[in-house]
């Protein structure tokens, strides 16, 4: 009898504390849900940098000044990044192509953006159109499409600011015109991504 | 015989053409994983614009002139866009929070950022952390870090370039900073991109 008393006190108490434990779950899921269905981030202090304190580096590349203001190796962005480039008179960049986005904001100079006449079934870039590119301007280069962008003129710099998507960028660069598309030579790490540099902190 | 002749003879033609077939269907498919490996994209026009042919307006927000240079809306971006904003003394943006990242680059004038000081627990973003923005800086954003850019002064208007992923952005507006996450008003469309805007084309 006492045995019975115990068992069902037994299960009384199996019963308040499983009540009680069933509570504390939904209580907890409800505060969980009303307060962090959004979950923030650590709000972590962020760098403001002045753009004359950044790393600029020809890296190679005779008449280019390259500087990554903000992208991937030293900020840990992983959607966008944004380069500050200047092209000193006959320098331009590689004839490339790349699955990114890229967006061109001109802000000294005048320039040529070279951009490939293929079709979707050439086997080569072919003959490239030109388009002028001058200060303040703004252009978007079609994804994948082969292209090039150069200083032609000679009285002064070129300066543009570059914005990629889904950085590090990999780049396929052709030798020429002509260059079969499957003979493009993928560059990864490209040249800035190659080594991480450290910048300035100037808060 | 002359039956089983015709059959064997059959059986040859049939081997030859079998033959011929699968070396033509080798054939092409090297050709087209040597040559369509790259599938290029349509070598489509891009259009050179002048940024002050750019539309500009203040989306009913009084002392904001936006410019999106390009992105989402007009451009077909789907990676990245970028704006061109300008913040008369005073005024600033929303409190708010997005998924996206951000990136920004002052050109002119003098700001504050203001960035919650919450942990990952927080119920609400708190009282702020106050960041100096000053002329040719650049900075970004935590994901989803509630923060509001204002020109605190008064002697000039802040311009600044705000680079973001992964248009059109989707903004979680806070009515102050004690303001629940859970009670943040999602606006999307965001102001400028409600409505497509018809910009010049300036090649």
């Amino acid at each position: 009898m006492e045995k019975t008393v115990k068992m069902r006190g037994g299960v009384l108490v199996d019963g308040f504390w499983c009540w009680l434990f069933c509570r504390i779950i939904i209580i907890v899921a409800t505060v969980e849900a009303a307060t962090t269905a959004f979950q923030t981030c650590p709000a972590e202090v962020p760098t403001i940098r002045r753009l004359s304190d950044i790393h600029q580096d020809n890296y190679g590349r005779p008449g280019l000044a390259h500087m990554t203001i903000a992208g991937a190796m030293d900020d840990g962005l992983k959607e966008v990044e944004v380069w500050l480039q200047t092209f000193a008179p006959g320098i331009g960049t590689p004839i490339h192509r790349h699955t990114c986005e890229e967006i061109f904001l001109s802000f000294r100079g005048i320039g040529t953006l070279y951009l490939a006449s293929e079709s979707s079934e050439g086997k080569v870039p072919g003959n490239p159109n030109k388009f002028p590119i001058f200060r303040n301007s703004t252009f978007t280069i079609p994804v994948n499409a082969v292209h090039q962008l150069r200083n032609d003129y000679f009285q002064e710099d070129l300066q543009v600011l570059v914005i990629i998507s889904r950085p590090p960028i990999k780049v396929f660069v052709y030798e020429d015109w002509s260059t079969p598309h499957s003979d493009a030579k993928l560059q990864y790490p490209y040249y800035w991504d190659a080594t991480k540099n450290e910048r300035l902190v100037c808060l």
